[in-house]
């Protein structure tokens, strides 16, 4: 059971791969620890949770706000949970970006592990530290980094993975290959949904691969100072399309990166044949490529983004597929903007 | 303009001392500033909030809440404040408080500095980067630990400073001698309340001495996993009247010392002519040195204390004035001790 290790300032965060569920218990024994999770979950994995208190929310996006916040920190006071207690976070990302936030803010800090039970949270969500809530209509505007001490890798959890879960974590995968890894984009083109869904072996070295770009990206700026930035390709248009229209979070990336990458090609800085690929690429793997929404309100969302610096919006974009950069633009701009590369 | 600068890890922390309000827009102008004050503290002292944004929640600690904090949220979104934004906490330990958390989680992190207009902020809360609200009875369950850039001390700020906050202060002070300065206890035996009331010159000699003991213990253990808990001194019974009886903090922890030298005693780790001088020391400076409450629930809050690690209390003992220890007590112990130092 030899984990991989990364390294970051203040914190060392093993990746133990391909390991099954109940082994965890050799790591965070039930006594010390406290499982956070979701009703859906945990109907399809109580089994495994046997012998741990076990705190449970509503399961979705809907629920990522302060109140499943509050939740969680009544039930850990009643188990009364230290700051020497394991909150292990077992689900997708919004169960890790809450128990991520929890861990941070209860007693100023206790344990944390994560157990990613989608493909989405296992090559984005659980890696990087960043956690949050979201505010209104704003995702993550509550929010830290924090990494966990260890991410528990069980690729059997994905058998019961239904099959929009899988479209929605492959916009993450092909955003890793689009900013940092154009022979993972070939590897993507070869392969189709079914292959990947049908062959665990598969999904491991796909995880592993994804793990690595991520991983290498944070830990050389966690702060998100410099290259961290490469990762929000597709996602400030992408995280205003998801509020807007309350749409699964890899259809609406999907979409942002359509969209930004049409500008890419409006600014002369992307050719075209290569956004083609792109979008070609994001299709065959079932994700939405069609641009419907209010260019107004997206804009508006835009304004507020998290990474916005006084009047400049921080936009990623690529090169060619495999090389992205940041390119600060006026937010003002955007407005017009948007109008040709949304129509 | 040259500060006393501290080191942490992550973060270098300036103190300028005896610095006019106003100068402060010398390095957070109001355009890139928020600053984040109570609506009584904000009634003695806007006028040198001038130009500047400011968000006003009420006094006191009700207010130290999660409401509170999602409110003054709400408002750095309206403003449109960003991750570079100055959030500047004019006021008490409340405030500061609230405005780092608020810091932290606003947007993953903006720029932080501290103007602490009590003594008791001034002294204690304002330095060493704790935060946290109340949830229920329990204080500061939720909080994180994050350095501010600077802290700003302004001196004339307490001219319009209640006599009861005077008293407030000089709790944290007298802590402070009593774990680790035998000479300042000695001074404070010299001088009374009036003396420090009425000269500035002396308040300042009196706040960059507190500031500097609790800044020396805090930088070589910012996480408190060793010397910092020696800042706990009074406070784990303290809290537990405080949020009982809803009294000052100072009036809290002043009780809560005379409890734990009264423990010692009993110990016999520390004599009883030193817990005499404590005592006196304490009802010179209006400090409340009478136990009356109700000793079951006080030993309910303290098992759920911040501090508690599995079945140990970590209890901070003074062996005599000037130096403190931690003593790890079974929490179930604790039940019949209070029986006899409560008494």
């Amino acid at each position: 059971m030899t984990p991989i290790s990364f390294s970051f300032p203040t914190q060392e965060v093993q990746c133990y791969l391909n390991q099954p569920f109940r082994r965890l218990s050799e790591i965070t024994a039930p006594a010390d620890s406290v499982i956070i999770t979701d009703y859906h979950v945990y109907r399809h994995h109580h089994e495994a949770m046997a012998g741990y208190p076990v705190i449970k929310i509503p399961a979705g996006e809907a629920h990522k706000t302060q109140q499943s916040v509050d939740y969680i920190i009544e039930e850990l006071l009643k188990l009364e949970a230290g700051k020497d207690t394991w909150l292990v976070a077992v689900g997708g990302g919004v169960i890790t970006d809450i128990a991520g936030l929890v861990s941070v803010l209860y007693k100023r800090g206790t344990k944390l592990a994560l157990v990613p039970t989608s493909l989405l949270a296992m090559v984005d969500a659980a890696i990087g530290g960043k956690n949050g809530i979201n505010t209104g209509v704003y995702k993550n505007i509550v929010g830290t980094i924090r990494q966990p001490s260890f991410i528990w890798y069980d690729f059997e959890l994905l058998r019961t993975l239904p099959a929009e879960e899988w479209v929605n974590g492959m916009a993450e995968v092909i955003k890793h290959a689009c900013i940092q890894d154009e022979l993972l984009f070939r590897m993507l083109e070869q392969y189709n949904m079914h292959d990947i869904q049908t062959d665990l072996s598969l999904v491991e070295t796909l995880v592993e691969r994804n793990i690595r770009i991520k991983m290498n990206i944070v830990t050389a700026d966690e702060a998100e100072a410099g290259d961290r930035k490469l990762l929000n390709f597709g996602h400030t248009i992408g995280h205003a399309i998801e509020n807007l229209h309350h749409i699964p979070h890899g259809h609406a990336i999907s979409m942002g990166m359509v969209a930004i990458c049409n500008l890419a090609v409006r600014l002369n800085i992307l050719e075209v044949q290569e956004a083609v690929r792109i979008v070609k690429l994001l299709a065959k793997y079932h994700l939405p490529v069609d641009l419907e929404t209010d260019l107004q309100q997206v804009y508006q969302a835009i304004r507020q983004d998290k990474k916005r610096q006084s009047d400049l919006i921080q936009l990623v974009l690529l090169k060619k597929i495999g090389e992205a950069f940041v390119y600060p633009l006026p937010v003002d701009s955007m407005q017009e903007h948007l109008k040709h590369i949304m129509a």
